[in-house]
This record gives structure tokens, sequence and C-alpha cells, in this order.
């Protein structure tokens, strides 16, 4: 499934970009005056194989999951809080809950690898819980690769499943303690980042914690040096992320597949994207980062992506509330280019 | 009425943004995660007298205005584009109709002060234009000081009757040809910044039409000279502004006044500020910057005012379509103040 996924994606054709903006600059604006939404909008466009853009219906997959380098003391909340956060996503407690509504998103929330057992069954969640947590991705593999294709292979799941039910555009969205560990892990071996210069606090660590996370990020990266020069992406992804991580890179791949654009949430999403991109560079067609996460080393990674996310809010939470919110900025660039009138159409004089 | 409006103007009271924020910090996020959208959530509960912050309904008044400066050549379309997007805004075929029902605020269009007679009567029009267009600023005065006065007057009639249909957000909009003219002059007049600093191509100037547009507004800074020493703020306003900045000027006036949320738009927008903040500092209270504008002089008039608007996307329209953005964002704050759980009622850890 991965393989056949992955031979699927494609590039996006050159020329409906410049039908797009052609269309764009009929509408009545000086030109280039919506500035990033003219650029989404094409983008869409060309996504929409030339045809109106299209974002409606969206839809959300939270994706959570526990991690075995949790022990190592690297975040703020104990363990318990991933279980308890997924028990308040279904429950309609948290922040993306009360964003994707706001937003008009549908969200879905999913036990990609949550410690303990099944959860009580409920229409807003999808239980393929590949294991109970990782292992300790600082003193063996936190996946092995068969578990880390399982994952991804959810993930496509996931993105098929919504496509069969005539959702648009995938937002990613996470969940997980500590995983802010494995995210940084794997930027510093996808895109030859240091621990030291990328590594910030998450949910809240003081000074001395960040140092202690970089030493068990350093540790780990030190440990699987090896299968990082060896550069299969899927058995680096095994060996440093997490479930929820595999999941949304599989979930990104199979959107890709599928034409779908992809709202890539924040810190912890964007390792995802990095993993998928790494199986398969031609998903930086479809992604739209949603947020500058307020975790210090997501510029440099965007920097490394050549990327500029859409919205500048400070944010730092994840659980896809970026994503909810970047929907709502693709929503209003795919209006726009839809719903504006043209110079002649509305008789004003376009200035030339 | 504008005497009475401004001694209306309350400062918001200090211990409401600490009753905010701890009330964000119950809830089931990390302290501080949600970024910018929790300083907003803390505004606008103060502005709501410590009660559920409220955003909703929030409308826009895109206010249009001729410019007697247009006749220097400053803008690359004509004027009588002023007139055809009042029009345009009517029929519902601009982008701030698009962007307005997209977020889903009321839009109204006004005549502050459009060349030519009386528009035909349409719901969606408040007709009160002040003069057909104002006089050329380069050489005499845009607006006596009477004049001035009614639109200002004007704009707080907009905000009270936005606030007697049950309106809680006030957003601004404008639309005039030539208007980043009268605009520039007046950031320089208030905010001690000079017109080679801070003058950008507007609707798309090139570098010679830019140099061009500097030489008008420094000879109109000259020739005002003696008014801009006396710093009598509605003198400034008369002397370099327009019709749709000074009532916009009185709207921001007014909506402080009634203690409403006010999202202010772009470039043009910020000069209604500016000079309303000239006449009454407190207004500074209740404003919101809605977005970055791409029209280059604007960081440098948010440096001065020492604020920060909530979205970067290089827009650079105007009639209100960053404000249409950004009310979204308030809703978001708003939304997460009230619906999100607390740690305590979800039972989720609080880390602590």
């Amino acid at each position: 499934m991965l393989q056949s996924t992955i031979a699927k994606i494609r590039p996006l054709d050159r020329a409906f970009f410049q039908k797009a903006q052609a269309h764009l600059d009929s509408q009545t604006k000086p030109k280039g005056s919506l500035g990033v939404l003219e650029r989404v909008a094409c983008r869409l466009v060309a996504m929409a194989g030339g045809e109106a853009p299209r974002v409606d219906p969206a839809r959300i997959y939270t994706c959570a999951g526990d991690h075995g380098v949790a022990a190592q003391g690297v975040s703020l909340f104990p363990q318990e809080v991933t279980r308890q956060m997924v028990t308040n996503f279904v429950m309609n407690g948290a922040a993306i809950n009360v964003l994707t509504r706001t937003a008009d998103v549908d969200l879905k929330v999913v036990d990609a690898g949550c410690l303990g057992g099944r959860f009580p069954d409920h229409p807003a969640l999808v239980q393929c819980k590949v294991a109970p947590g990782t292992r300790d991705l600082s003193t063996e593999a936190a996946m092995s690769r068969e578990e880390c294709v399982r994952a991804l292979e959810n993930g496509i799941a996931l993105a098929k499943a919504a496509h069969a039910d005539g959702i648009v555009t995938l937002g990613t969205g996470e969940m997980g303690i500590a995983n802010t560990t494995p995210a940084t892990a794997l930027f510093c071996a996808c895109l030859d980042l240091t621990p030291a210069a990328i590594t910030g606090p998450g949910t809240g660590l003081g000074a001395e914690g960040v140092r202690h996370k970089i030493a068990v990020i350093e540790k780990a990266l030190a440990l699987h040096a090896p299968t990082i020069a060896k550069a299969d992406p899927i058995d680096i992804l095994a060996s440093l992320g997490g479930f929820e991580i595999a999941t949304l890179a599989g979930m990104i791949l199979g959107g890709a597949s599928l034409g779908m654009p992809l709202v890539i949430d924040g810190f912890i999403s964007s390792s995802a994207y990095v993993a998928a991109r790494a199986i398969c560079p031609l998903v930086a067609e479809y992604a739209f980062f949603s947020h500058a996460s307020a975790e210090p080393g997501f510029a440099a990674v965007m920097q490394r992506l050549e990327a500029t996310p859409l919205l500048h809010l400070d944010m730092r939470l994840g659980e896809g509330t970026g994503a909810a919110m970047a929907i709502f900025i693709l929503r209003s660039a795919a209006n726009l280019y839809t719903d504006m009138a043209t110079f002649s159409a509305a008789g004003v004089h376009s200035g030339e």
C-alpha cells in the first residue's frame, strides 16, 4: 500500500498557476494586492487540476500516541495526559474542538498508539493503535520497521477514508506527551540540524529541562547514527519517531496521492511532514504550513524547508489548532478566486 | 457630539486582564500556549467588563471618499474608480464582499464623500456624503474644519447605529482613489515620520511615481506646517485627511466610547486610527490591528504605535479585507476562552 501510494503522487502542472494568476489579475483589485491569498489560490487551483479551487469540506485528524522517551523526564506533563486529552477531545473540551467548530472543520481523533487499552468506541474516534506507546528512542529504536510501516499505512487509510467521505482538505493534528523530543530528533536527522540549535521548552520546560532534553536527543542521535547514515527514511522514522508522527506522515503521503490540499499544523506535524518528504519529496506540492510555532527551533525548520507559514500567532499547542485556523485562510483564498467580480463584469476601470 | 463622545472613552480595568489570564491558565493546554489568542481574549474580557468575551455580531463599515490630490497624478487608477467600486461593493462583487461573507461579518458601505451626486438608495449603503470629494491637500486644506467635524460626527453616528443594531465588534474599511497620499501625510504629521521614509506604491506606482508622490506629500506638509506646528488634531486632519478617513476616525472614537472592540484594517484605516488617537489617546485600549499591510511604510507606523498586527499575509487592498479576516481571529480567541474545558472539569492533569 505504501509503495503504490507513493507512486501516485504527482507534481502540479505549472500552467495552472499562470492561468490562475491571470484570472486573479482580472478581478476588481490592484494586481497582487491580496498577497499570500493569491498565492494560496493559485496552488489550490493547480491542485484542483485547473478548475475552481476547493477547500471544503475540510477535516483534521488529531492523532495521539505515547512515547517511551517520556521516561527520561523530557516533558512537564505526566504521560497519562495523552490519554486524558484524547478523552477531552472526544468530549469536545479541548482547544482543537473549539477551533474546528469556529472554523467549520470536521474533527476526528485517532488513537495511533496511546498507552493503555482500547478506548471506548465513539463516532469521533478512530482506533488504530499500533502498540501502547513507543519504546525509548534514547536507548533503542522507538518502533520496529514493521510497526512504523503499519502506522504509515494507517495514515494512508485515514486520508483515503476522508476522501471517500467527500473531504477536500486534510489538516494534521497531534497529541503525545514528550513528542517534541522525537520531532526534534527527526528534524536533526532529516534536515541536518543540531539538538543544541533547535531544542525548545515544549509544553514549558525551564532552561535546565531544555539542557537535559538536548542531552537525551543527542544520545538518541548518537545511538542511531548508523541508521541515520544509511538514510533510509522509514528506518529513520522507526528509530526516532512516534506512532502519531508516523501515522500523520502516512496521512500526508496518502492525501498527496489523492491530490488533496494538506494543512500542516505546527512543530510535531512538521516533523511528520519532514518524514513524509524524505519518503517522497513531491508531498511538498500539496502542503501548506499553517502557523509559525513559538517553539524556538521551528524557524530553522521552515528555513531548511524554504517554507513560510500562513499565520504568526505565537501558538505552540499542537492538536491541529493552527491547521484549523489556517483552513479559514485557505477558504478565504478559494472564495475570493471564485466569487469576486472581474473588472469587465463589474464595469470598473482596470487602471490600464 | 464629538466632545461628549470623547468624554465617554474609558481606560480598561487592568484587574480584568489578570482575572482573564487566570481563567486561561486553568484551561486544558500548557500555559500561554495559545499565544496571541490569549492576549486577544484578555483584552476582549476587559472590554466586556470582566464578563465572557464577545465578538459577534460584527460589522465592517467600508467608507468611501474622493481626494482632490488625485489631480496630482499620485495613483495608478482614475478617480472614477472610487464610485465604480462603491457600486461593486453594493452589488457584492468586491473582495470585501467575499471576505465578510466568508467570515460571517455584516458589511455596510458608506458614501463619506465620493465625487458625483447621491447614489441610488440601497439597504447596504449609508449615505452621509459631506461633500463630493476633498480639495487638493497639496495646494489648500483638504477639508474645512466644519466639514471635518461633520465627517467625524458621521462616523460617531455609524458606531452608534451599529451598537443600536446589537453589533458587538466594529471593523473599519475604506475605498478612495489616491488615499494613500493623505494617509501618508497624516502619519508624517502625527507620528513624526518623513514622506521619504514611508511613502509607497499604493495600488502599484513605479519608482518614478513614488518619487513624485513623495514630492507631493512634502509640498503638502510644507504648506500646512503652521497648522501641524499648532498640533490641533482636528485642524491637522482637516488639512491633510479625507472624508472617509475622518468618518472612520469618528467611528473609532464612537466605538471606543461604547466599549466596542475595534478592528483596524490596513494602511488607510490606520491613518484614521492615528487621527482618532491624536484626538483621544484612549482609543488605543479598544483597537486591534488586523494585518501588516504590504505598503512599505506600514511597519514604521506600527513601530511608532508600539502595535503588532494580527495577520501577516502581505495584503495591500484595504476595503476592510484585513479586518474581516482578523475578526475570525478575535472570534477564535473569544470562543476558546468561553468554550474550552478546565483541567479540573475535564479530569486532565495540569502538570503542577
